[in-house]
């Protein structure tokens, strides 16, 4: 199935069935979101897995009682890091050195810069930057699970500050962006199932300069 | 090709070769950005697909003169919008009522609640929202073009402001976010070319749940 197939074919599933999703499965979704590019390769973001039901179920009323928490298999949180900061940035340049086996003094000057810009930026202004890379991510991940034909649903409509809470990410830096349900529909159950999918015309989202 | 195969295979190219990208993979990529899901489906974004050689060039020197502007063959320009508005949440919801033949009545409290909470607030809380939706089709668009084989370097080193200038972006009330120039990679004049993929290894950028 062509990519343009599968973004047809899927669709914001309210109502899964409770299947579990095979792992090399969510393992492949998890794996096109590593994957994402991101600005200056900073990947300033991180995924949990949610796969435990006690948690599931807690989370549940800070998601608006939302099924899809439950229903689904594997929770997926897109969580940014909350700022850039000089440590986080080198570290980064660090590994890949390491893993390219090239010289750390080859990208001092473009590091420097980096912190120069970004460290004395205002918070807010540095986490939405890494949240909009996270939302790279998250874009990556829908696409593979709908090539797998696995649902995904993402999804803001939770109590952002609590999942933080719940799920210790505020001792690691990070703050919830989004949410990606992952399991399969049930369509007998679900209002939106058989809804035709409707876009933007392309005459309208497309501008062209020729 | 897999899409985790295509991922590996893409980079953010540097040298391009000046070759044009068909025009059936360029509609496959816009239409892959086209039905990415976004929040509450409102689709707050715009591509911008600069062939235009006389305009590229104008916009070079305000992307800090890097070469792909000029040597893709289509420049895209995700652009978010400025702000949610009454006019604009509800147009979205007429459209998909007309495309489903579903009655206006049916989402007129869904729609009264996302303005209530949309448009009282700062623009830059909702350009920002916005700006996050266009990464998903940002996403996309650089999935479907590594299936398809056409590299595509996403860029925010760019002027926003003047972008948004010379491509009458402010009249229509959008705000360019992210850039995505499209050719075919030049190895031989490409420093990136040869280096090794490095990502976050999975084991620090999932944090399991179980």
């Amino acid at each position: 199935m062509s990519l343009i197939e599968a973004l047809n074919w899927r669709y914001a599933t309210k109502k899964m069935n409770g299947q579990a999703v095979p792992q090399d499965k969510v393992d492949q979704i998890l794996e096109a979101a590593r994957l994402a590019p991101t600005s200056s390769g900073l990947q300033p973001f991180r995924v949990i897995v949610v796969t435990n039901p006690e948690l599931k179920q807690t989370l549940l009323p800070h998601s608006y009682n939302q099924a899809q928490i439950i229903d689904s298999s594997h929770l997926l949180v897109f969580a940014a890091w909350d700022n850039y900061t000089e440590d986080r940035i080198n570290a980064v340049f660090s590994h890949t050195h390491k893993e390219r086996g090239t010289p750390e003094a080859s990208t001092a000057d473009y590091q420097k810069m980096l912190v120069g810009n970004y460290v004395p930026r205002p918070e807010d202004v540095n986490f939405n930057h890494a949240a909009r890379q996270a939302y790279i991510g998250l874009g990556m991940a829908i696409a593979q699970a709908a090539v797998l034909k696995v649902d995904a649903t993402p999804m803001e409509g939770f109590d952002n500050a609590k999942y933080d809470e719940i799920l210790n990410l505020t001792e690691k830096g990070l703050k919830s962006v989004a949410i990606l349900p992952l399991g399969f529909r049930d369509e007998s159950g679900d209002w939106l199932a058989g809804l035709k999918k409707v876009r933007t015309p392309a005459s309208d989202f497309i501008i062209e300069y020729k």
